[in-house]
């Protein structure tokens, strides 16, 4: 088949002029003589490619110069275990506030190393609504409060930054980064994985103000330290080359696209045109995450009929429509609308939507 | 420039036919409708290629079913920090034997979790040879013997696999995988970064022997831990699926080449020829390693007259010849042979080499 709409949550789809540039340079980059995966990360042609990716994102995001950027393997999950480890005493508090799926991840991964703290929690509502911050409560001598700006699985995006005062507020932004302008200060940390909104899995960017590096953290091998990562310019050892390639491509594409502001408008109109179809649809169709904070990346829905939700993903994909299926954490479908789906294809899964459900409902 | 003679050590030359095919599919993989660098890991197709690609590093390498194989990121210095935190009690022995600068690189990132023992080193010599054997002291109560197969840097490789009785044997083939048959019934745990032998940069192979799986280890997340990366097939959290995709090409192609057999062959005859041309020189050039543990894989030298270094580089360069120049914790050259490298182009090298020891000696 062609190439589809693809609302995979991650790895997601890719603008096709970043894989066509990849497909062009496979054998040959540039006049290297070599693939770009071929060539030593420490020769000239690479370092280029580095720093290029790197000052392309600092552009994108407005970077302040007192942020260190790392990029890094191991996925989120890794930063969610190396983060306790860099910026914590063993067993000091750290508080994790908790809005769907990932923010239990991140929590897990930290509970070996600091006495953590749950300062809030929307799980008595399924993770359909994000605590008010005038609940939450601080541990005494906390080292950071984590949260969740986006929940892929749950659709809960946090759509204002909370004021977390001295404490340093520490945020996966994973499935949202790059998807509208965020004020970078009003953060410790900001680390996401690279498949969603920044190319291909297997590299991961880490953002981090660097008056923190100078916390001594806990015992950890040389390979786990932030300031070694750093003072290597992330290449302690080997880096994922290729991905930190095409990490690059994407970044100067959406730089060329018209940056975060462009693409924060877009979002905000494939997020309507995709709800509206949902709420405008008398029930056929349903989102359960409170108004205020639904995800404008990741939109689950669920069928009032659950029989025909075979049927609703059998003739979706018939109609060029892949992926809709929802994460067996919580069932139903999900559409990932990434800064890589044009417009064009949530139109096209909205009218699928009507049209389906005027033939079944 | 058209594609050259690739001598780079890690990234490193890949087998123009892999390329190919990965260019083929960039943005469309078979009929998934999207590039496999697009689709979830949990979906059928990239299942399918996870396991293909699994069997056939199995077959590749005769892997005993007594041993797990997992896919990990952030490369070989990576597993270093994890063996100890997997397979050592806090603080327990462990011995080390240094052959090269990668051996003391796993020693360092060991040394937080537990109490290192240098069982033997040579780097009395500069790491020119491999101590004997009988001279090897271990500690009381080891919970393994970590080697380095080869050491690429310099260019110095265990001929023989050393008998190390009931203390499991670990050891780092990050550079000569797959390179010749080897026993891996000998060993407890194996372990290599992909980028030499077996594909790109980005995705790492552990082979553990599965009674080893049942060891404590110490505090760790979630993430560094091997008995549940096993458990979720090695995706814990989403792998690098490129990468791995690309691994699978990889080891595809060396079984259709005649697997590990004809590649030992092959990669006899390429350092037989190379370091006929050094030996041959008149003192022209010279490789300082032990006769009887010279690397296959990397072949370090030197110019007897340091001030042609330059030359040596600009013209093989010229001439098509890639990525020669040494690391720069020796100096000096280094050409390195995996096995994605033709034996026309080791034979381009030794040609190259006579003809500018003759205009230059």
């Amino acid at each position: 088949m062609p190439r589809a709409w693809n609302f995979s949550a991650g790895p997601a789809t890719l603008p096709e002029p970043v894989l066509r540039k990849a497909q062009s340079e496979m054998l040959e980059w540039r006049d290297a003589g070599a693939s770009i995966v071929e060539i030593s990360h420490r020769g000239p042609e690479f370092m280029e490619v580095a720093a290029a990716a790197e000052g392309a994102l600092r552009t994108l995001l407005s970077i302040p110069d007192d942020y260190a950027v790392l990029f890094t393997q191991g996925g989120a999950t890794t930063q969610q275990a190396l983060i306790p480890l860099n910026f914590a005493a063993p067993g000091q508090p750290a508080d994790y506030v908790l809005t769907g799926h990932w923010g239990k991840t991140a929590l897990k991964q930290a509970k070996p190393y600091v006495a953590t703290h749950v300062s809030a929690t929307s799980e008595a509502d399924n993770f359909r609504s994000i605590p008010a911050r005038d609940t939450w409560q601080f541990a005494a001598d906390s080292a950071y409060v984590h949260i969740t700006a986006n929940e892929t699985i749950h659709g809960v995006e946090f759509r204002d930054i909370p004021d977390t005062g001295e404490i340093p507020l520490v945020a996966d932004f994973s499935s949202s980064i790059a998807s509208e302008p965020v004020d970078i200060s009003k953060f410790g940390i900001i680390y996401a994985g690279a498949q969603k909104n920044l190319g291909p899995v297997g590299i991961s960017v880490t953002i981090v103000r660097r008056d923190l590096l100078e916390r001594d953290g806990q015992p950890r091998a040389d390979i786990f330290d932030y300031r070694s990562q750093l003072k290597a310019e992330s290449m302690l050892n080997t880096p994922p080359t290729w991905n930190w390639y095409m990490l690059g491509l994407n970044v100067q594409w959406m730089l060329d696209e018209g940056g975060v502001e462009a693409f924060a408008q877009r979002n905000a109109r494939k997020a309507q045109l995709l709800y509206a179809a949902i709420d405008g649809s008398n029930g056929f169709y349903r989102n359960e995450v409170e108004a205020s904070v639904r995800s404008r990346m990741n939109v689950p829905f669920f069928l009032r009929d659950e029989a025909l939700e075979k049927a609703f993903l059998a003739e979706s994909k018939d109609a060029g429509l892949l992926a809709l299926k929802g994460h067996r954490a919580v069932g139903g479908m999900r559409a990932s609308i990434y800064n890589a789906m044009p417009e064009a294809g949530v139109q096209a899964l909205a009218d699928f939507m009507r049209d389906f459900a005027g033939r079944h409902g």
